[in-house]
């Protein structure tokens, strides 16, 4: 349940670099460095391929068909944070366009995770703005109704506290908690470094099944092979 | 992002009396007198019609197609709660059934809130053990993966923290986060006891625009009559 | 593309013991004697079992979350009329409750259809007031926007004219155009007079394919029969 | 990929006792005997609550729009079949009504299994002859092309062979193959007959972690107990 | 409800030049320039990224997988003309292929808007020849009944009489009515020229708040900053 | 229904340049001829644009959210094999990813079509090894449960036979049965030559009505033209 009308001015953020470094291993090996959780629904898509990003999230909560407070947050924004909005109810409308996008970039926003739509998205493209979004669409909202800022929100399913990391790429979008965001850095950067040796091999044709000695577990399992 | 592998065994939860009072209510009263905020998306929806029911949540985090958490949730139910189940992935699965909801009655549970689907509905009806699911489905789940019991977890899209109040009935399921519940459970009652009079009214003949004196500001908004 | 802020408080109805003699044919008669056009997506579906019900259309365009011109599409009900709300954007709100339900009974609705959501469902179904919607939700909604009364609507992907004819059963949603409401209700009547006969000979054990002779086009066709 | 226009007239069914033993197991039970396959997507709904049957099926292959083949599996019906339904592409129009379930009752179908939508519901349901669709529609259907009738089919996600025993309930629709029909009542049985003395328990009050042993193995998978 | 087995020849079409002088301006800017009505559901989405077009509208009807019309309405296509194809109901079927667009080309067709599937895409890309469509999909269609051309018809749940202005690009399809056009086209221009001086300010780290002037009115409604 | 836990070593594969000769006639004159069936559901899309492949499938089922299965079918796939993987409920979890493409493609694997998620995309496609999924999604998967390898899988609604052709491009996905295979690829190279003079014709203006001789049918059918 959501507390409404507020703005919280003062955040604890993951650290930059912490956050920033999550951005080059990628959603999915962060993901997995977390034991599978923190996931938003894959129905959140980037609008342009390629964009590969991490950052402080600072959080938005607004109401379906109006974006007022997209203008409130902008306010809040700090250079390397990745905006992330969610909506009190299912809402495809189209939120933000060139115009928002131009007042974040001169704040310094990375990014923005919307669970809702976007537009103006040739534009967002030539800009190098990257959006993650659950639609595309031309239609415009109000500015009638208060929600709040950098409040604990729900999007895409996943809960995002303000200052968490937010790391996105063409796969998807995962949440860090900040309490968390060292040790997963530190899990996942070993994952990572443990990736190119089994990629060699694999290359080289050495079978998973030989690599990760599943033959055994495979055959206790009862798995039969017929000629 | 959730904590796995844990069991938290003593919740507080919202009094009992304060909760079960929001049943009469209804979740659409419950949810107006909230700030239209705390509503699970309205794909959750009751197995059978007219179950009207509210208390306290006790959580359960579930992954896909494994429904050994259900078994570990049972024991940490006190009489009046309601069990609120969310899956780290989305999933129709028939997480549970008429032995399952033998339990949970043996243990006092009032009903099931589940992200996920479930099965034995006909018996589960006939037991009178309502659920609230997003789906219906005879496929068995495994028992193999840790989740936790009452953490706070995001089912069908709203935040539910252990304790809270859930209001469950044909309208779909609320949640009443426990530090307001008594505020909330006042406001409603208010709203309830006005609606009687409207009703009233309305039924003998008189307009809504009147009653709500709405007239005066649509045609401040510029509606126009046109013969 | 709609025109906003408008009542049109003089519309042409059908007359109503015509649209009120499609009700016991039924909307999959009716449309069929139409040449398979007219009905509204298998989305809206009705909120209880069994109820049929025809009459002329009052429409309504509302604006994603917001019900303020039920209101005002409230006066404007004669007896017998069916209210028709479109809705500008896909949205799945609550928009109608029991108290709107009381107000539009009071001035002789028969029916809501409704591109959107409704509550209070359980006391709908005990006032006896059929609703055919897209969605139940407990979610509330504001009254802030203007939309129109009596304009041309498309609901559920049907365009409706203020007077067309409305059949609604457990089949879906059926518009009829008031120019061709009393020739779709004879041959609606016509086909209906067919079937009593027909229903005999099948459940005598006479085959659709002989009743139909349908056995020398399939064979022409190039059906093969293998034993 | 299918054979079109063909009707095999002779297919080996599996004996009707074996097949209608399977009724009062259900869905679930016999899906978990099989090892939790054959289930049909659970987007197959019944079109009223409470039926609960078995039968041998014959299958048969729709276009889009168009329900001629339906007549010609009319023919093909034994006393005791359950007709499995399925289209070549995604479709909601409403292929069958009361006529052809007059015609196929007639004929001594049990049910009728389709991936398309129905019409007529409210008489069906009447008639009190079962059906489970992927959908509800008035919308009618031409009579123009071949499809063909006991062949092979995937009807919701699952692989038919005309035969196969069906078993449909409020819980979904399992396809048992008939090579292993003997063998999964047997198991289904077996299971079945062990449920008794677990419900009783379980309403004693066991737990299900005891019950069923579960306290070691979720120890050993890290579960921490936290007071 | 649609008029079956008609084509109009002559309809009366918005004047290129308007039509075509809103392509530059885009689907949001048009949009938002006749107050938020008129756009397609987000579902339709163009073929591949970066066309903006504009024209007036020759609308089709089309029965479920069936592309007959599209031949016939090719004879009506005008230099510059955007054809609106609409179906009786919901279809992914692959209606438009390469050899389609070739004679629409040849006849000068824009673009084509259908509210189904299409194939041949990488060649449609190829070729420059956008389209904007609810689905890809191999699938081919017969040529069997008949549908209209040049009657007024339910686009993605947009109603589209012939003539109209189609404005699509990568946010989605708008229609202007012909009547609205050069009264849109004015609104919209003023929107644009508007925007460049917006975009240098926001570019220059001035906030929207303190642009639009939204400090007071946030107050007003109750924003509460806390530190 | 699924046989569990077996790997079929030994399949009667399409010969390799039968199969591979479907590749440039493309999903969409394939699937004409063999008479528009053998079409996976059109929501099965590629994860980059262009790619356009045909080769005998090997195929494996796999259980949700678990992908051990893959590692086994990596060991039985051929140069030119294109890996089919079917998932016994419905999943979006991210099965496959850049090690196991590494592994396939060392195998000779040309492209994989799944009935779930993909993950790595943005490396799969800088690695030029086509996927066709229904998801892309950085959840990972556990390998805890057997499934098997080269038996009859449905997938995306179609059933694959090892062996078969499948044939996939930006249109979709086909499947050929290696017992049509021969003929298919007739009837396609006849088709496709078929229609460079047709395209010659469209282009220079000559209408698909007079090309196929349509005026007569659709005047027969009963087209009006109205001036």
């Amino acid at each position: 349940m959501y507390e409404l009308g507020v703005v919280y001015r003062n955040i604890e953020r993951t650290p930059l670099d912490t956050a920033q470094a999550m951005a080059s291993l990628g959603s999915a090996t962060v993901h997995e460095a977390m034991g599978r959780v923190g996931l938003m629904k894959p129905y959140i898509r980037p609008i342009y391929s390629g964009a590969q990003i991490a950052g402080p999230a600072v959080t938005v909560l607004l109401h379906p068909g109006d974006n007022w407070m997209l203008h409130v947050v902008a306010e809040q924004i700090q250079p390397g944070d990745i905006v992330v909005a969610a909506v009190t109810a299912e809402c495809t409308d189209g939120y933000f366009g060139d115009l928002l996008a131009t007042s974040f970039m001169a704040r310094g926003a990375r990014a923005l995770v919307i669970d809702a739509g976007v537009r103006d998205v040739k534009t967002l493209t030539e800009m190098d703005f990257p959006v993650w979004s659950r639609a595309i669409s031309s239609k415009g909202t109000i500015k009638a109704t208060l929600g709040s800022v950098n409040i604990p929100v729900v999007c895409a399913g996943q809960l995002v506290t303000p200052g968490d990391v937010i790391v996105a790429d063409d796969d998807g979008v995962v949440c860090v908690p900040k309490a968390r965001a060292a040790e997963t850095l530190a899990a996942a950067q070993a994952r990572e470094a443990n990736e190119g040796a089994k990629r060699e091999k694999l290359a080289a044709g050495v079978l998973g099944l030989d690599m990760y000695k599943m033959r055994e577990p495979l055959a206790a399992a009862g798995l039969k092979y017929i000629d």
